[in-house]
């Protein structure tokens, strides 16, 4: 692992290494071919080791089988890269483009979500063909002369689209796994890095009119933008994230057994789910031995040190509630990520290779740990348009403004994020209800 | 109906008429024991005229029967004043404890909401023998000579969550009656005012700094405090509600088939819903000839004048969408409806007897028509805790902040609200699918 | 309690008393307008001490509110009789042929029926007064002198109907009022006949080749015919129900935890049940205290001579494998009942007015006990057409033939079941989860 | 396809070809062995050509994966055979024993039915050399001098119990495939037969006292047995099943709008579940052109002379209720069967290699055709045990009888249905509402 990083100090994806940024213009081609190669390798490496059987589980609606994001990433350039840049084009098999659109209605039919798991043909060995064939021709495009800065951005658009696939194709499998009473071992386990655990802090910010959503000529998503003012008040933001012995203590007092301590969809979620503890802990069969845990290395003893992962908004919010501390806004944790040294270390991100949040090491600058990195953040906020946003122009803006409902605003990234794919203004989101995603809890004192 | 008034200049529940406000001190007990009988006689004009099957009726979990609205507000009394104020209290029934607790937790168990239509004993009779008799203890404790102000406290609460509950009366009972093909009347249909209709027009407003939030000394709930600074850009809000006939424009124009128009959430309400218009419209059974639409007063033609009503957010966001305008958030609303004149006009208030929204007659101060009354409007805002909130103490805390997610807010009262309950500051807030509300549309532009 | 009936030797319903039964055409019309008189008032004394709210109740789909029950008994009489009877008739109201319309396709749309408790209008008086005015044109029908004798059948054929809608009054509300956490009382409790406990015995039947069916020229429902013969092998059938006591012996040597005992579909309704004991019971609080039950007398101990009671087919079949018996066939219950000799005394019926099953107290002729009356009896057959069955015709014919799967036979009566109802071919039939009906256990050794 | 066989004369599982059947005691061990291996070969052949992840879809809890049935036929061997026949037996993994039993309760916990398409793990490649070991032991045990007779029982039941799952691999699988829109081919289209149709005729039987239910030496399950008496009325077999084209006439009558051609649930079910045809049917885009439908040789044009298939009972039963005639019992039925001649031509069984229904091609003796194979027949016959069953002791036992209730009788066998599985006496059931089962409908007339 690389001990320092800076995934805010600009867009590492076309990043030339040792250089910084440069301008968009200037990069292409030559460096988009080269993320370009670079994105798709990642996936590759990301299947390495499973059978056809492992990539085509599907084990609830929302987590789709690794075949299908190997497809529907190849999909996107197919369809809104190809079919525009290349005159007379003929799709590779013209039903791939209801099978492997995910939601685009701009586009036409869909296969139903639920049923992406029936999908035995195309064969995952016809899919990984369809990726090179595709790869192939999107290769010639970016070589064009003529490449226009349009057809560029969409390159680049879809090579971020194919990095949250990416983080999907672990979390996915990881939940199609824990189905299997057998728990299959994705990857052996890495050894963590040990060393003196640093205290909980709380940094103070000072508030007042600040600026946040992205702001430079870079990449980002549509609903980073527009950069706008917020008025914050005065707040303290935890130094690191709360930990698997922090979260016990909280189990241990009845957290669970409390309604007092939730929201009272929470309480409901909690009941219907019978919920007793994170996603995919297991309880200790006797009353003195520890909690097990599944993780993609199989089945293990949940580590104390390490950050509390897979647990919703509603368990992160009622912690907080008995904690005598709250849940950070978007706004906040966003001012206090801008606030950031260059090279502050990061927790664990997809390149490390561990696919496991890992314990704080030591506080980066101002004081902060794992701002990036291990576990995404779960905010107090609600994921809503920024003030005077607009979706992209076709069928791409179906990408993020038509889910700005019921849903909450996580920070940050995890620990199966690729590194190029963050920035301090970049909004992730999922329903409170959802836990199968590496979410975990930073708190906030007022 | 009195033409002028101002909902937010005072808390109207405690106002002497003609006066002004006073301090919540001197005002008790004299006139919060007349408050305390004038919401109470309130409640009781609602149901004249209502039978003992009437009041039972549940047609959904989410609608709870007159007779439990009316046995509940008067539990709160009992748990909530009685059994601290009166040393040795014997409640009147024990099992009321538990058949007319609603959520709160603190105060042990509950009947389950769905099965509220499930009780047909007690009897309607012996339920308004309950209410004589817990307002007479009720009255006794005002007058005592020693009255706590936490106790007047609490009786002013019990106030406001009785007219809460006069509105759900209202609108529970419409959704009864809608499922009933007889299509009963509730009350017979009163004129509507004529006159010319209003222009549309948009106000504008600079944005900047502003505060939003209760912060004079009179009541309000827990959720709208503090007080607390707001960042705005300018904006331009409507100077009416979206009416009738501009919402079947939005219908005939594909509004209810194009997926485009609708957030992903709120176009699988729609299809699950089979939604094809607002709740209780019914389509015209020749094209030519109107839509019908289910009211108080039964079945009636839909007037193209009137505000649209019984829209979920889904379809007041998706309204917005196609009319290239969008929904303002809490903190546009409430800084415009700060900046009324004094006896600015309203639309219906639930005195007004009407029990339905009527087309606006002309704007009032600022330009701005129907900003009080006629329908709840929603809002952009998820229902969020603003900085700094603490709930009240105690079980009454469960009474907002539990709350506080995947919904959204609404401003401005309807035709079901009591005025004395109303305020700019007021926080209403609904789950985005729901439609049984008076609720509707307002637009603003960026 | 008259201590001696025949159910089967006649049509008890239009006998005249003492006299034996007398043929269909000369009983035409006196005693069938007596008749009519006496089913119509004997469902008038069951409603009496009820509330309009307690008629209004719907507890689940499959019980419908007593108010809607008095309508439709009276809709049935409107819609078969006077419709052909009277020419040119007007119905009392256009919208009760859709309200009270339960299943008849023929007869055109249906209200749904689980929205029959949503019908707070028509009010019960005026359901009242509409059972008025319709008995007072059905009067007048049967005194014309040209009355024809297929008019005469439907009229008994309402009878018949309207008797089975009379324990179903009794079925139902029991349903309802169990919901109710105040455990209202329909009707105090009488005395229960002691005396010794007749011991179980068991009574040989040779088989061979027999008859079933109805087969004298009463009146029968279409499901009874046409009498034909059936083989049957040597049984021994059991000389009266099972106890509380014996049952409790299941339940306590771990009946309800041993899926082995059970049929596959039987335990899974267990489960999502979460059944463990009858329907109605409530386990004892202190280990040592009896169990506890919900009856139309309100709440009382469970008496261990009383014979179990609302339990469904699956829990009859799980218990006669744990004993080591069987249920027995409709064929070897008919040809059983038929055995017996005139006035052998019967158990608890409608007229007792007890609303409860009782203990046996002494054998009647052949060594049987309780073969009608106190609780239905589940046999082992599948309720299905007999060879050669006919579904009579017209919209009247939708009454039994359309119900033919999924369901079991069940036989000789209730305490909620009049005397002139039964007789030895009568053929109830209820889904094996079903539990809300007075439902027993008979069993039988190969 | 031989066109001659007698699936009654004997139990040709075991027969050696050409001499008749001999006794159960005299093939032990050669011919058992024999049997062994060719029932495990057969099941090898069916799953040739379809890849791993073919063999891992489960398109609904109903159907289970190929690869699942694979593995559940050698759960069978391995612990009902080898676990009591080698002591000491040590499994081949212990977590095979839960996620490979089905619902023997008396085996121990069981993977959840409708999880198994999440086993991607164990590999296919792995339960196919679980087979092949498993094989080699039991054929080891079944070398043995001293094999006892119930151990050989053991394994016959294994072979009947496998045959079993290849008709369900089959069914299963075209469920599976028939969820993928590219409509995968399992096998390619052989010709059909062509010649005369013969015309539909009615073969007429006495009735009287008849027996059915297995009677010989040879193998049977338990819910054939014991042979009993049965009184039939004279009644009038169709000599041929009910074809595609009879079936469109059917629906072109308003067949599938028409409630009152319906059982009720029948009604509900077709409502539920939109049916318009039987399963797989596709409507014509054209209204002149052709039905399509999806088979295991991909989708193909409706043939009219076929009979029809995946129909439910409810289907069939208001077929004949449209046609004026009805549903066999299952004593019309096997007495119909016992009547012909040895020899009689088939309809297509497992072993044509076709997996689709034919059409009849002539009839055979007594006039009857296609009584053996093509489609499963639907019986009016609800699924019930005969007078004096018992279950077979043991585990075992939980194969047949505890599936007695809410399941109708079918007879016959189909496409899917191995030879040597089939005799007059075999009785298949399922739920009035499946139609994933090769069934069809054969008329009756009393």
């Amino acid at each position: 692992m690389s001990a320092v990083r800076t995934p805010d100090g600009a867009n590492a994806l076309l990043e030339e290494p040792g250089r910084g940024p440069v301008s968009a213009q200037s990069r292409i081609p030559t460096s988009l071919f080269a993320a370009f190669q670079a994105v798709r390798r990642q996936t590759d490496a990301l299947v390495e080791g499973l059978s056809a059987e492992d990539c085509l589980l599907q084990s609830m609606p929302d987590a789709s089988p690794v075949k299908w994001h190997l497809a529907h990433t190849t999909w996107f350039f197919e369809t809104f890269v190809l079919e525009r840049a290349v005159p007379g084009y003929r799709s590779v098999d013209p039903a791939y483009r209801q099978l492997f659109n995910s939601y685009y209605v701009g586009v036409g039919e869909r296969h139903p979500r639920p049923e992406r798991g029936m999908l035995s043909r195309p064969s995952l060995d016809e899919v990984l063909a369809y990726r090179r064939r595709i790869e192939q021709q999107v290769g010639a495009v970016l070589h064009r002369p003529d490449l226009s800065p349009d057809m560029a951005a969409l390159v680049e658009l879809g090579l971020h689209h194919e990095q949250q696939h990416q983080e999907l194709i672990l979390t996915d499998l990881k939940h199609h796994f824990s189905r299997n009473p057998v728990a299959p071992v994705y990857r052996p386990r890495t050894p963590t890095p040990h060393g003196s655990r640093p205290p909980l802090q709380h940094v103070a910010f000072d508030g007042g009119l600040t600026e946040i959503g992205h702001s430079d000529k870079s990449f980002c998503f549509d609903n980073e933008l527009p950069s706008h003012r917020v008025w914050l008040e005065p707040y303290s933001l935890a130094s690191r994230l709360v930990t698997n012995a922090e979260y016990l203590e909280f189990i241990d007092d009845g957290g669970y057994a409390r309604p007092e301590l939730w929201l009272s969809d929470g309480w409901d979620a909690r009941e219907r789910g019978e919920w007793l503890a994170p996603l995919y802990w297991q309880p200790p069969e006797q009353p003195t031995s520890p909690w097990q845990v599944f993780t993609l290395h199989g089945r293990c003893t949940v580590d104390p040190d390490e950050p509390v992962c897979h647990v919703s908004y509603y368990e992160a919010e009622a912690y907080a509630r008995w904690a005598g501390a709250r849940l950070p806004t978007e706004a906040e944790w966003e001012t206090a990520a801008r606030s950031l040294a260059p090279h502050t270390p990061c927790g664990a991100l997809l390149e490390d290779g561990c696919f496991h949040p890992r314990p704080a090491v030591r506080s980066g600058s101002a004081g902060l740990a794992q701002m990036f990195g291990d576990v995404w953040e779960w905010t107090q906020s609600a994921y809503l348009p920024y003030p005077g946003f607009r979706p992209a122009e076709g069928a791409v803006g179906e990408y993020n403004g038509k889910f700005m409902i019921n849903q909450m605003v996580l920070r940050g990234g995890s620990c199966a994020t690729p590194i190029s794919h963050l920035r301090s203004s970049y909004r992730n989101f999922f329903p409170p209800q959802a836990r199968w995603q590496f979410s975990g809890i930073r708190l906030v004192l007022s």
